[in-house]
């Protein structure tokens, strides 16, 4: 039988567990009256930088609820801070970055992460944690393409629509861009995990963006040089994406040792396209969390009764938690998880 | 043979043409200069408050390449705002509106729509364009979930979280809001249609947003209720959708004579999944305007060689022409997919 503070590494590597375990992308955000008291309106990255309030602010939420697994408080654009990109994240608005980064020249801009040097708030607060937890820490990063988005549109898009024409139109400057980018992300991943970090997830938000024959030419190539070079670490790494129904079979050969999946695509039919020899993570819409508790709870169900108590399913939303959430919905959905999925044997 | 100006009802009736139809969605549209000289920074809505102005711009891509289609100038929220709705269009944002719709009492402000009375305008600019035009004219509304979305959120959102939560929380008010609304844009659509417009296209632009089984139960009867009403019209109706992958079979179900499919699902796919009894219409990545025209051409010659050359297929984007777009590439684009689908025999 597993101990509860196993229970999502064992669900992540498809090993039997007592219940199923729950954590939530964005679990630590503004729908806690004490994360706004301690935020107020600071830009991310500065409160990035001080390690005691990255601790606190990753700390809130498992005081509230019985969470299975912690996500260091953070933002995928900090590797590219740490290494002098004039990023700013813009309350309601989110990552701006004033020069965006679009030529073959702009690349020069890209130089490789050091994360002792560069971001050493990253690596002490995770070793804090790593010390005070008694979940396992899950680190993160955004995928190459997903942080590409960002420098090349200089801002969140709906269209993506430079970064493609990018892709599309400029193969070798698109090669380099995501490599350069690949290696920050490799660097600040192990980074993590070299602190204490004991699973990871990889943050592909807006791959959804593309066709599958895209995905696979100009990005895929990438994403699996990334899991291969993270590899030896021995630590299960989610893979997600956001609208990504048409790429899920993609993902699952990029990499990953779990598949996150968005509320899209009902998890058995996610289940049929990624293979039933890879773990799953998802996938209640966080729009439910909205609606009155009997509609999270019959949805809840549902998403339980889809995985199905199959070894290898990690409850979670099928995006981060909205800032409206009602507090008291969150904490009855992982009392409710794990009372439901309880396996009489296991 | 079909005369060209027949070409598109034809393609979108699934009956042989001599070429491949094609228009663009937003035609009349930033990427023009003179759209720019004429609209400058004034609200969407002011501006289709005058015909002789919504005349000219939807005749001014028409003068720069021959276009088999032109679509009235006009913005999903005109009957909103026409029954009342304190609704506005933010430049680089959208609709607007400050106070939302989201309760039962908030729904007493959706009066029907008497277009002679509440839109005169947009009944005179289509009268003036379908006696100026030598191609068909499209008219068209938003879906009653899309323009719901823009109601409960009170302007343009990512998640559509409060709008979802209506739809899985609330079912009655839910019901009326999408009842009221599919009774608005079915007026909207039939005094096009009286006025003269010769086609249909309704964007249900955020569909996507849903899972299948909601998107069936929330969404799918009040479209075929749409549907429905305006089927005596006798006209080919357009259903499009963005990031509606997982939905094409329910919206085929739901109606219309044409699917319009966005550019994150191949043709022969989307065409599989709708089944071959129905015409198509896209699906080139508006980004890829954005890259060479050399990517821009393989690009769309795959398109077409998706679509096989099989009755029923109208060359169009994936989503709207994007703002930064060369006017010469949809010149030449038009050229081309003119040139390359042209039938030795039809």
């Amino acid at each position: 039988m597993a101990l509860s503070s196993d229970r999502l590494l064992r669900a992540f590597r498809s090993e039997p567990v007592d219940r199923t375990p729950v954590w939530f992308m964005r679990q630590a955000g503004r729908y806690l009256p004490e994360y706004r008291a301690l935020r107020r309106d600071r830009d991310v990255l500065e409160t990035c930088r001080h390690p005691e309030e990255v601790v606190e602010l990753t700390l809130q939420p498992l005081r509230r609820m019985p969470l299975d697994g912690a996500i260091v408080f953070s933002d995928i654009t900090v590797p590219l801070a740490a290494i002098g990109l004039p990023i700013r994240i813009e309350p309601g608005r989110g990552p701006v970055i004033d020069e965006p980064v679009r030529t073959r020249s702009d690349l020069e801009r890209l130089r490789p992460l050091e994360p002792e040097q560069d971001e050493p708030y990253v690596v002490e607060a995770i070793r804090e944690l790593a010390a005070t937890l008694s979940v396992p820490l899950i680190g993160f990063a955004g995928a190459p393409f997903t942080l590409a988005s960002y420098l090349v549109e200089g801002g969140p898009s709906r269209d993506h629509a430079r970064t493609k024409a990018l892709l599309f139109g400029d193969e070798a400057t698109w090669a380099r861009l995501m490599e350069a980018l690949g290696s920050i992300v490799v660097a600040h991943l192990r980074a993590q995990v070299a602190a204490g970090a004991r699973a990871l997830q990889v943050f592909d938000s807006w791959a959804g963006a593309l066709a599958p024959e895209d995905y696979e030419r100009g990005v895929l190539p990438y994403m699996r040089r990334l899991f291969e070079a993270i590899a030896d670490l021995g630590v299960p790494v989610v893979h997600f994406g956001v609208g990504t129904g048409e790429l899920l079979a993609s993902m699952r050969r990029a990499g990953g040792s779990v598949i996150g999946v968005d509320h899209r695509v009902p998890l058995d039919v996610a289940w049929e396209r990624v293979g039933t020899d890879v773990a799953i993570q998802g996938n209640l819409d966080p729009a439910a969390l909205l609606a009155p508790w009997e509609v999270v709870e019959r949805r809840a169900r549902d998403v339980l009764a889809r995985a199905g108590g199959r070894d290898g399913h990690v409850f979670n939303l099928g995006h981060g938690v909205l800032p409206e959430t009602p507090v008291e919905h969150l904490q009855r959905l992982v009392e409710l998880v794990h009372r439901v999925s309880e396996r009489t044997t296991a």
